[in-house]
């Protein structure tokens, strides 16, 4: 077998969220040994760092797009480097408006591989066959059109929830998640779920803010939705690529 | 409010354990802030790192005690001295039995401060006011006698498992959690635990190996006994000394 790559996780955005992405990386791991018929145990896992560093809002600084203080581009970039420096060989950014700096994040490292995770979700959906999916994100996210580019490109529609229901999504997020309120994070963000499937028929509905699957832990209200969890997608496609096994898609 | 210290998380050991040990400092990191009265936020919490790097068996090395590539020291110091050069001032092991290593790690690195789980445990015992503990924990953790020399310092008793149900035990970490087998070392450590409680009356049991309170997680057999997780003990202990509050025990 040959020896895994080093990869890293570039977190903090929120430090909840960057958490759980670890688990569901080493489980993505587990599963990809396990299908190679190879023992899981400690050391068969990869070398992988998480950095979990403070940056500033990034959808805040997408609205207001002043230059400064505020920008979360400068931590990106410092913890980024020392992912590289620790021998990473690529890199998954555990949030989902953080890719708005995905372009110049990666330019400035071409000696690593800076996932994205629209293009990930993308290739996965195709990948089922889905033709439409339906969206729950950040403000920050609708506005750079993270993954309506990325699906557009491979064929599938993206269908966004209402002003009010954004409205819900960034309390869930903000009031509920980021401020550990879980209660008040799972009614927001049932309620859009359940408006958008109601609205838009057995369409896949992709969580595209990392704090959202934490928020819809476990609530019954959803279990029957096609809730797809892009952490999860962007979790495995890292394992691949420490297990030499993948390639962007 | 003085800026947070950055930490570091020396885990792998295993992966699993290492990832919750992540979620459960920011739970404990959120609950400081709250107790504090500061708002819980994204830039609220420390800069923190976890190295998850790949340690020969930690139970094993302490059986054979033979020298060389086996040992699991040189890669827990080759990650130690990443974790300092990134600027952690304080470690967390995310392993009870790694601590078999903890006063050389500590030698090495003076300018940081290495926490030591089974003092964290016992001052946090005797807090409470607690008299005698029952141990479930790895061979190598007992053969090094890491929690029952912290308990005796403390003025606390010790209670160990039979032969056989530290063969149960290891079971469980083992070809249970380790090997990704939840159903395994639910039934192995829930039989340890309630024997335990039976011949030892309403004693605290310290789950004193990573892998134990995960393979233990939901499981209702248990949920009257006094568990008590030390790493969400050493969680909180390092929380403390992020946000300049913490001494050692």
């Amino acid at each position: 077998m040959r020896t895994p790559q080093t990869v890293g996780i570039l977190g903090g955005m929120g430090p909840a969220a960057g958490a759980d992405f670890v688990r569901l990386f080493v489980e993505a791991c587990a599963v990809l040994l396990r299908a190679r018929g190879q023992a899981v145990g400690d050391q068969a896992f990869p070398e992988h760092w998480l950095a979990q560093v403070p940056v500033p809002d990034r959808s805040e600084a997408i609205e207001s797009a002043q230059l400064g203080a505020h920008q979360p581009l400068e931590p990106m970039l410092q913890a980024l480097g020392r992912l590289a420096a620790l021998g990473s060989r690529a890199v998954a950014i555990a949030c989902n408006t953080a890719h708005a700096w995905h372009e110049t994040l990666q330019q400035r490292f071409p000696q690593i591989e800076v996932l994205h995770v629209a293009r990930e979700v993308a290739a996965h959906l195709a990948a089922r066959g889905v033709q439409g999916a339906a969206l729950m994100a950040t403000e920050g996210t609708y506005r750079i059109g993270l993954y309506e580019q990325a699906m557009a490109r491979a064929g599938i529609a993206c269908h966004l929830p209402r002003e009010d229901e954004r409205r819900l999504l960034m309390r869930g997020i903000y009031e509920g998640v980021k401020a550990g309120d879980r209660a008040l994070a799972r009614s927001c963000f049932s309620r859009v779920a359940l408006q958008l499937a109601q609205r838009h028929g057995p369409v896949a509905i992709v969580m595209g803010c990392t704090e959202i699957p934490l928020g819809l832990q476990g609530a019954d209200e959803v279990e029957r939705l096609d809730l797809l969890d892009p952490a999860q997608v962007l979790a495995s496609a890292l394992a691949s690529r420490a297990y030499h096994l993948g390639a962007a898609p």
